[in-house]
Protein backbone atom coordinates (compact mmCIF):
# COMPACT_ATOMS: atom_id res chain seq x y z
CA UNK A 1 0.00 0.00 0.00
CA UNK A 2 1.54 3.23 -1.23
CA UNK A 3 -0.65 5.88 0.70
CA UNK A 4 -2.61 6.20 3.62
CA UNK A 5 -6.09 7.16 3.26
CA UNK A 6 -8.86 8.82 5.66
CA UNK A 7 -6.31 9.04 8.25
CA UNK A 8 -5.41 12.17 10.97
CA UNK A 9 -1.78 13.33 10.98
CA UNK A 10 0.12 15.62 13.65
CA UNK A 11 1.28 18.65 12.06
CA UNK A 12 3.95 18.74 14.34
CA UNK A 13 6.50 16.37 13.62
CA UNK A 14 8.53 14.05 16.42
CA UNK A 15 12.29 15.20 16.10
CA UNK A 16 15.37 12.99 17.75
CA UNK A 17 18.77 13.28 17.82
CA UNK A 18 19.68 17.14 16.62
CA UNK A 19 16.99 16.24 13.89
CA UNK A 20 18.88 13.00 12.18
CA UNK A 21 15.33 10.77 12.97
CA UNK A 22 12.34 12.31 12.64
CA UNK A 23 8.71 11.65 12.40
CA UNK A 24 4.51 12.11 11.64
CA UNK A 25 2.30 10.67 13.66
CA UNK A 26 -0.76 8.73 11.35
CA UNK A 27 -3.93 8.07 13.13
CA UNK A 28 -5.87 5.45 11.26
CA UNK A 29 -10.35 5.65 12.01
CA UNK A 30 -9.98 2.31 13.79
CA UNK A 31 -7.62 3.70 16.72
CA UNK A 32 -4.23 2.43 15.15
CA UNK A 33 -1.21 4.49 15.51
CA UNK A 34 2.12 4.52 12.89
CA UNK A 35 4.53 6.45 12.50
CA UNK A 36 6.26 7.77 9.38
CA UNK A 37 9.70 8.71 9.50
CA UNK A 38 13.21 9.45 8.17
CA UNK A 39 16.62 9.08 9.80
CA UNK A 40 19.87 9.91 8.27
CA UNK A 41 23.00 7.72 8.70
CA UNK A 42 24.18 7.45 12.14
CA UNK A 43 24.05 4.52 15.14
CA UNK A 44 20.97 4.96 17.40
CA UNK A 45 19.34 3.05 19.90
CA UNK A 46 15.43 2.91 20.82
CA UNK A 47 12.93 1.69 22.92
CA UNK A 48 9.97 -0.10 22.61
CA UNK A 49 6.38 -0.03 24.57
CA UNK A 50 4.60 -1.97 22.56
CA UNK A 51 5.42 -4.66 19.61
CA UNK A 52 6.15 -2.79 16.50
CA UNK A 53 6.75 -3.58 13.43
CA UNK A 54 9.82 -1.18 11.55
CA UNK A 55 9.28 -1.04 7.33
CA UNK A 56 11.65 0.34 5.70
CA UNK A 57 10.46 2.30 2.37
CA UNK A 58 14.36 3.47 1.18
CA UNK A 59 17.54 3.29 2.08
CA UNK A 60 19.99 0.86 4.14
CA UNK A 61 20.29 -0.12 7.78
CA UNK A 62 21.40 -3.04 10.25
CA UNK A 63 19.46 -3.94 13.41
CA UNK A 64 20.70 -5.61 16.60
CA UNK A 65 17.70 -7.10 17.67
CA UNK A 66 17.29 -8.10 21.70
CA UNK A 67 18.40 -11.09 22.35
CA UNK A 68 20.51 -10.68 19.59
CA UNK A 69 24.06 -10.61 18.91
CA UNK A 70 23.97 -11.06 15.39
CA UNK A 71 23.71 -7.44 12.80
CA UNK A 72 20.95 -7.91 9.91
CA UNK A 73 20.90 -5.43 6.93
CA UNK A 74 17.48 -4.50 6.24
CA UNK A 75 16.65 -2.30 2.99
CA UNK A 76 13.80 -0.80 1.16
CA UNK A 77 10.89 -3.13 1.05
CA UNK A 78 11.59 -5.59 4.07
CA UNK A 79 10.83 -5.37 7.58
CA UNK A 80 11.69 -6.58 11.31
CA UNK A 81 9.61 -6.91 14.46
CA UNK A 82 10.25 -5.93 18.02
CA UNK A 83 8.73 -7.47 21.17
CA UNK A 84 7.32 -4.82 23.44
CA UNK A 85 9.39 -3.27 26.42
CA UNK A 86 12.58 -4.36 25.00
CA UNK A 87 15.30 -1.88 22.98
CA UNK A 88 17.02 -2.23 19.55
CA UNK A 89 20.24 -0.96 17.88
CA UNK A 90 20.52 0.38 14.61
CA UNK A 91 23.25 1.12 12.21
CA UNK A 92 22.09 3.44 9.69
CA UNK A 93 24.04 3.57 6.54
CA UNK A 94 21.63 5.41 3.98
CA UNK A 95 18.63 7.98 4.32
CA UNK A 96 16.12 5.85 6.08
CA UNK A 97 12.43 6.09 5.37
CA UNK A 98 10.33 4.44 7.41
CA UNK A 99 6.95 3.29 8.56
CA UNK A 100 6.52 1.87 12.49
CA UNK A 101 3.46 0.09 13.04
CA UNK A 102 2.54 -0.67 17.04
CA UNK A 103 1.33 -3.94 17.49
CA UNK B 1 -4.82 23.52 13.98
CA UNK B 2 -2.66 21.00 15.24
CA UNK B 3 -3.70 18.40 13.00
CA UNK B 4 -5.28 16.53 9.34
CA UNK B 5 -8.25 14.76 9.41
CA UNK B 6 -9.74 12.58 6.90
CA UNK B 7 -6.85 13.03 4.67
CA UNK B 8 -4.19 10.78 2.04
CA UNK B 9 -0.78 10.23 3.30
CA UNK B 10 1.92 9.27 0.50
CA UNK B 11 3.99 6.76 2.79
CA UNK B 12 7.16 7.29 0.55
CA UNK B 13 8.94 10.63 1.52
CA UNK B 14 10.68 13.30 -0.81
CA UNK B 15 14.17 13.06 0.43
CA UNK B 16 16.56 16.30 -0.97
CA UNK B 17 20.21 17.11 0.02
CA UNK B 18 21.44 13.79 1.31
CA UNK B 19 18.27 13.76 3.50
CA UNK B 20 18.95 16.95 5.01
CA UNK B 21 15.03 18.13 3.74
CA UNK B 22 12.81 15.45 3.52
CA UNK B 23 9.04 15.94 3.35
CA UNK B 24 5.37 13.96 3.35
CA UNK B 25 2.90 14.95 0.72
CA UNK B 26 -0.71 15.36 2.59
CA UNK B 27 -3.50 15.29 0.20
CA UNK B 28 -7.14 17.04 1.24
CA UNK B 29 -10.54 15.95 0.28
CA UNK B 30 -11.34 18.64 -1.97
CA UNK B 31 -8.53 18.72 -3.92
CA UNK B 32 -5.70 20.12 -1.86
CA UNK B 33 -2.25 19.34 -1.17
CA UNK B 34 0.58 19.93 1.80
CA UNK B 35 3.66 18.61 2.56
CA UNK B 36 4.66 18.41 6.16
CA UNK B 37 8.66 18.51 6.19
CA UNK B 38 11.96 19.22 8.13
CA UNK B 39 15.10 20.61 7.40
CA UNK B 40 18.28 20.50 8.90
CA UNK B 41 20.79 23.32 9.84
CA UNK B 42 22.05 24.24 6.32
CA UNK B 43 21.76 26.44 3.23
CA UNK B 44 19.42 25.19 0.75
CA UNK B 45 17.98 27.53 -2.50
CA UNK B 46 14.59 25.97 -3.38
CA UNK B 47 12.01 26.63 -6.52
CA UNK B 48 8.38 27.01 -6.80
CA UNK B 49 5.59 26.45 -9.27
CA UNK B 50 2.46 27.14 -7.71
CA UNK B 51 2.56 29.84 -4.79
CA UNK B 52 3.58 28.75 -1.83
CA UNK B 53 2.69 29.15 1.72
CA UNK B 54 5.63 28.28 4.14
CA UNK B 55 4.03 27.40 7.81
CA UNK B 56 7.12 26.99 10.57
CA UNK B 57 5.98 25.02 13.27
CA UNK B 58 9.22 24.42 15.01
CA UNK B 59 12.73 25.52 14.57
CA UNK B 60 13.79 28.80 12.93
CA UNK B 61 15.48 30.12 9.43
CA UNK B 62 16.51 33.40 7.34
CA UNK B 63 14.88 33.62 4.09
CA UNK B 64 15.35 35.65 1.38
CA UNK B 65 12.42 35.96 -0.90
CA UNK B 66 12.86 36.57 -4.48
CA UNK B 67 13.33 40.63 -5.48
CA UNK B 68 14.37 41.10 -2.04
CA UNK B 69 18.31 41.51 -0.60
CA UNK B 70 16.79 41.28 3.00
CA UNK B 71 16.96 38.09 4.94
CA UNK B 72 14.54 38.08 7.54
CA UNK B 73 14.24 35.52 10.30
CA UNK B 74 11.28 33.20 10.95
CA UNK B 75 10.52 30.73 13.78
CA UNK B 76 8.02 28.62 14.93
CA UNK B 77 4.14 30.40 14.56
CA UNK B 78 5.70 32.52 11.95
CA UNK B 79 4.98 31.72 8.40
CA UNK B 80 6.21 33.68 4.59
CA UNK B 81 4.80 33.33 1.16
CA UNK B 82 6.87 32.70 -1.99
CA UNK B 83 5.42 34.29 -5.37
CA UNK B 84 5.01 31.38 -8.42
CA UNK B 85 7.23 30.69 -10.53
CA UNK B 86 10.21 32.01 -8.31
CA UNK B 87 13.06 31.24 -6.51
CA UNK B 88 14.01 31.90 -2.62
CA UNK B 89 16.60 30.88 -0.35
CA UNK B 90 17.04 29.24 3.49
CA UNK B 91 19.60 29.71 6.13
CA UNK B 92 18.33 27.18 8.22
CA UNK B 93 19.61 27.79 11.61
CA UNK B 94 17.34 24.99 14.04
CA UNK B 95 16.00 22.15 12.96
CA UNK B 96 13.38 23.38 10.85
CA UNK B 97 9.65 21.34 11.13
CA UNK B 98 7.35 23.36 8.50
CA UNK B 99 4.21 22.71 6.58
CA UNK B 100 3.89 24.01 2.32
CA UNK B 101 1.10 24.84 1.39
CA UNK B 102 0.25 25.00 -2.64
CA UNK B 103 -1.53 28.40 -3.23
Amino acid sequence: MDKFENVTVVKKANIYFDGKVTSRIVMFPGGEKKTLGIMLPGEYEFGTESKELMEITQGSLDVKLPGSDEWKTITGGESFEVPANSSFSLVVKETTDYCCSYL
